[in-house]
């Protein structure tokens, strides 16, 4: 079995030669080599130029030896798509909320290949570049992410306008969402079609709800992005915060379930029971400790994920920027060395 | 049975005449009269001076209706017992983080009634003032929670400061940790011997770990100061983001659970399995929505609540600065009703 098979294969469920290990994040701060690109290169900029984009996307692929390559972008790109205007400052700034009905009817479903065509072409060169060396992970914020930023204009803690939207008007919400629903089917079928491998549906905010409201408000939507998508390519689900309502998640469908570090996984394990594989869940930040401590908490990750019916190693979040190199490094050796069959 | 004995008696698992209610934050400023308060006294002079924060302190038990009162103080307020000199900016910012052992060594334990002896004042005549209408609710910030702010310097968002501690310097975390545990349980029994009915443990940021870091950096230290506290007075210990690993919070004792509302609360309900009062857990965003709204999910909230030992109705989080009065006055309205026997 080669490298390029295991990431696919946990997946599945189908057998491994060791455990499968990528990082949310994986090309970003912590590599000197990523701050050199964007020393020249604007964040927008990394995300709209193919062969910039494919560049930052390989960076991680050799200097840590992981066994997944994921698409260089954000989760805002398909939005500028829909007609939003966004700016990075460094999270994203909306010009224009989407707060009433007037503003939802003058978003467009977007046509990823008129709409964001860099977006495929990224796509196209990295599947190139990478020659099958490992597989390459589309992704797209779920709709209920995207739409938290959409209506509050910027990243919030406590996001009052979406709720507000959600609790006082909910056709409003609700036809926001259908349009964000359609953007992110057409946008992740665009990439398979492009050549993506895997698809990761990240749903950022989801965990800030009550299992109620996310019951009500999010997991229909999800459910039926997942029921829209090319399921040639397995398809992983990520809500972080999601540890009190896992069974809730699980009923959107995909075949990976994403799990953050506030579960300990072999608890998750054992509440998925078979039905789908697990991605995760290491803290991002024991990668701030010694490396002998790095090692020994991956092992009880791996270990704990052979109960699952396939699992990818990954942390319960993206990777932080002031993470020490060598310790990513060491952690997807370590992850190698306890995972093998 | 009186308005007074509603909250003590669900705290006891005692039987009720109706749901009690009181909600995190009362006192704050969705209140035009703490707003008035605020703009002739700062922060800190509110927490400083007994009549001021007697007078906040009693705002929102006419207002509301709420069935307990909570001194109005800030978590920090024993960090200055201890040594530590902290600024508002809002939120905390201490003038030297702790971060090594020398740090540590240059704390003392507080010692309240020479040290911060303005609470116990304030405790004094707030039981003076409520003259047994609803009782009086002492707190203190559990010693994780304080030990983050004082490592980090401030509020995070990652707290890279506090887990390179925890992970590659432990005894230096466990010596901040002792002495920060020994001034909370000096802390809380000052203000029990002052007058105060109920203590509250408020471990904000508990619910940043995973488990398996919770049950060894956490549960050891919480454990050891419910089990020194005065315990004629009941024990609520609320842990934010905690659902995912209610059994270990649990194993710290005292009388009720605080949940927040990352998770449902009769699965809460049933996992506590009688063994504590529960209190919650209804999110703050709720309040946003229209009256009608408000008033049907916190009947499901009591409907929830009542399947508990006891049921002390709050939210979830402290109430959100831009909530609408009328909404909080409703809601505690809609619970009285809700949970009539």
């Amino acid at each position: 079995m080669s490298r390029a098979d295991r990431f696919l294969n946990a997946c599945r469920g189908e057998p491994v030669d060791t455990t499968p290990v990528w990082i949310m994040r994986q090309a970003g701060r912590y590599l000197e080599e990523y701050r050199a690109v964007r020393a020249k290169h604007s964040f927008l900029d990394v995300c709209h130029v193919p062969e910039v984009a494919c560049e930052v996307t390989l960076q991680p692929i050799e200097r840590l030896g992981v066994d997944a390559a994921i698409l260089f972008s954000d989760i805002m790109i398909p939005l500028e798509g829909m007609g939003c205007r966004i700016d990075f400052a460094p999270g994203p700034v909306f010009a224009e909320p989407v707060r009433t009905a007037a503003d939802v009817a003058k978003l467009r479903v977007c046509e990823p290949e008129q709409d964001v065509p860099f977006v495929m072409d990224a796509v196209k060169l990295i599947r190139r570049e990478l020659a099958g060396k490992v597989p390459l992970i589309g992704f797209s914020g779920a709709p209920f992410t995207l739409v938290s930023y959409m209506v509050e204009g910027r990243g919030s803690r406590d996001f009052p306008h979406l709720k507000r939207m959600m609790y006082a008007a909910p056709e409003v919400y609700a036809s926001l969402m259908d349009k964000v629903s359609q953007t992110v089917v057409r946008y992740l079928n665009a990439q398979v079609a492009a050549g993506a491998q895997v698809l990761q549906l990240f749903d950022t905010w989801g965990g800030i709800l009550s299992p109620a409201d996310y019951a009500e408000y999010v997991l229909p939507y999800t459910r039926r992005v997942i029921e829209g998508l090319d399921r040639s390519v397995p398809v992983i689900h990520f809500v972080k915060g999601s540890g009190g309502f896992l069974d809730l998640v699980m009923q959107a469908g995909g075949d990976v379930l994403g799990i953050d570090w506030h579960i300990d996984l072999a608890e998750a394990v054992r509440r998925v029971d078979g039905r789908f594989s697990v991605q995760g869940n290491m803290d991002p930040t024991v990668l701030f400790g010694p490396e002998t401590f790095v090692r020994e908490r991956a092992a009880d990750v791996v270990r704990k994920g052979r109960a699952a019916r396939g699992h990818v190693f990954n942390l319960g979040h993206g990777i932080l920027p002031d993470t020490p190199v060598e310790n990513a490094v060491a952690l997807v050796e370590a992850v190698h060395e306890a995972g093998k069959r």
